[in-house]
């Protein structure tokens, strides 16, 4: 990898971002709610949510950057273009974090925008189109569910008044803990988007293996979600010949199988994983008479859902017969596959290009804010390797280089969107 | 099935039990601990214990039993033969339960010894040998372990210091129980037994299936059980390809296919049941890292466990290797098979074939305390049907000519072990 400046580039191209301030920036966010194995704990609408949001705020004023709060407690800091009229060209993505979540998931692409800003003004250019750093409220969906449920609410996807009801387990609603720390706004969801960016870690292992820096975000997988309820009868396992046996752990281990090939068949971008299953009673010395699993599918056409899905169904009716126990499917959500805006990501790929970084197109496994703002507004993401793949644990890493060359690619971006005055 | 008794017997076969008399025993006994569902909750040296104690060996004096209380608190009742000098033959079982236990489960082998009693007090009959009926402390072995305490401690299989010194979750011992309860008793461990015979039901579903009344137990399978625990890596299930994947509950699903394969392999009388798989982090869209299991083998033979157990190591290296987890396999237990003293088991088959019941011989897939006196004593069991081979479970069920026939059958295989005077 060799990734530097390349001075052949067009002079916009040199304006490169501060990738030293970037990271300081990172660090100093994730001392709030900091964990002891180096992650962050900083769950959505919380104090400590609030204390980030704060940090956040006061550095867009820092910026010169114009904030508001919308209805669903979402920010928006606002840096004015030479065309008032215009829609903003927009950088965005989460502060919220999972209960043992790192420092770079969703963090990144907040701050990234920051730098985008900073740099602006450092260098003193003016865009045409308005410049706006989002911060989307919940994305991580751990508190309070639905997941995404700041752009999704921003997107017309969930109504205000469905998401503001929906409660934690102490019973406190989104209404609630948005008015509690002070980020109730006012502002109507859904104005009008120029252009979104997002820039985020991949959590995945593709750009890390293959060794490249940029990974150019074309849309995500589709997910189709079910919930797998196997029964038969729990009996003793020593009197209980093979033959006489209705074993539901024994149907569903056989299906947890047929899941993995049922995804590998829809391959390289289809994705097949059980996560999730229970047994009943759970007991040593007794077959187990009640098992139950998840099945989350992925792939980027609604028709490979639509195979996985049906194959899913055949197994389950095939493994119901031949082990004599009953195996009932229950879909659970589903969200259709995305395809990113073409001009996006095609200005994601030209300031890869241009700035000489290594890069690939890569389809994102993982819903993010930006699936639902792609809903309303042409959008993109920019992808950045992460160590080991990892992300949703404290152990989450990235490369100080690998963060400051997805804000320059950002910067590129927005700015090819915005246009310069 | 007809199973009346047959004219044409022994004028002693015609000294039959009162069925009667027995099904009232059951059912009173039954209210001591009675759940709601109709089953038991009579955990071993609790006070509901003492209570079903205290009425069993009330019901022993009046049957002019003495009583005696080893130091382990198994209680025995002793009915003097016309031979001093003989060493006693013995029906036994234990009357503690599991914490959803049903009516039947050792209560049934207990009192059928006592309507044996009872049936020769009525008759007048003298046996040369002594008769004894014993109650075994904590078979079930669910609120201190080991399971069969009673009769292990009494075979020498455990020491009566350790067994002793075993506490449950609140931190009472064995032997603070004993005393709590009173019946922390003085009779030395091992007193000789001349035969020993235990009446039970089945807890399985071979009997009911094939329409007979009594089982003559062979022996009882072999087990050896195991914990296999899988580690992998956790992953984000959008983001990561699935050749990318170290599916632990991938790889556990594919051991419990195999641990079927294996046991089938190992028919008719192989056993291979996982009935315990717990997984982590068990989140619907996260890759697992971690899975463990358990796996209980059981066969006739030690040269069948020792397959089973080989074919188990290989699949689990073979499973490690093909989809790049680590398997880590221990052995929890093992209880040796056991094969029934022939006389015995002759004796048993010789009463059902005389009283005209259906029988055929069976093998135990489940520990009883008559596998530990097997081990000091010449000993057999005599089964008889229970409803759908429901054990362990509130729901347990027997009819009453099937408990009835079976203590014919006792009665008859202890009068041709003591001999009549």
């Amino acid at each position: 990898m060799n990734d530097t400046l390349n001075a052949a580039v067009p002079p916009i191209a040199r304006l490169a971002i501060d990738g030293d301030r970037l990271w300081q920036s990172l660090t100093h966010l994730a001392r709030i709610g900091a964990t002891p194995l180096g992650g962050v704990k900083r769950l959505a609408l919380t104090d400590l949510d609030r204390q980030g949001r704060d940090q956040v705020v006061a550095w867009f004023e820092a910026a010169g950057l114009e904030v508001r709060i919308d209805q669903i407690g979402n920010i928006f800091g606002r840096r004015a273009g030479a065309d008032a009229s215009r829609a903003p060209v927009v950088a965005g993505s989460h502060i919220d974090t999972q209960p043992s979540g790192g420092r770079f998931d969703g963090s990144y692409g907040v701050l990234a925008g920051l730098e985008v800003v900073r740099t602006l003004n450092d260098r003193g250019v003016r865009t045409v189109a308005p410049i706006e750093i989002a911060v989307w409220t919940n994305e991580e969906g751990t508190r309070f569910t639905p997941v995404m449920m700041g752009s999704g609410a921003f997107a017309g996807v969930f109504t205000l008044e469905h998401v503001l009801a929906r409660a934690d387990l102490d019973g406190e609603s989104v209404g609630e803990a948005l008015r509690r720390i002070g980020y109730a706004g006012t502002a109507p969801l859904g104005a009008p988007i120029g252009a979104y960016f997002e820039a985020h870690i991949e959590q995945g292992p593709i750009l890390e293996a293959t060794g490249t820096t940029i990974g150019v975000v074309t849309g995500a997988l589709g997910q189709r979600w079910f919930d797998v309820a196997v029964s038969g009868t729990n009996a003793h396992a020593g009197p209980t010949p093979m033959e006489a046996r209705r074993d539901a752990l024994l149907a569903a281990a056989l299906l947890v199988g047929e899941v993995n090939r049922i995804a590998r068949e829809q391959g390289p971008d289809g994705r097949g994983t059980v996560g999730y299953l229970q047994v009943s009673p759970n007991s040593r010395n007794v077959i187990p008479g009640e098992a139950r699993f998840s099945v989350d599918f992925r792939h980027p056409s609604a028709a490979g859902l639509a195979a996985m899905e049906g194959a899913l169904r055949a197994a389950c009716a095939a493994v119901a017969r031949e082990y004599r126990v009953e195996v009932a499917v229950d879909e659970v959500v589903q969200f259709p596959p995305c395809r990113f805006d073409a001009d996006c990501v095609g200005a994601v790929r030209a300031a890869a290009q241009a700035l000489g970084l290594s890069h690939r197109d890569i389809v994102s496994g993982a819903g993010h804010d930006a699936v639902y703002v792609a809903r309303v507004a042409p959008a993109a993401m920019i992808f950045v390797p992460c160590k080991d793949g990892v992300s949703h644990n404290e152990l989450e890493d990235a490369r100080p280089e690998h963060l400051a060359a997805g804000c320059d690619v950002l910067l590129q971006a927005m700015l090819a969107r915005a246009g310069v005055a």
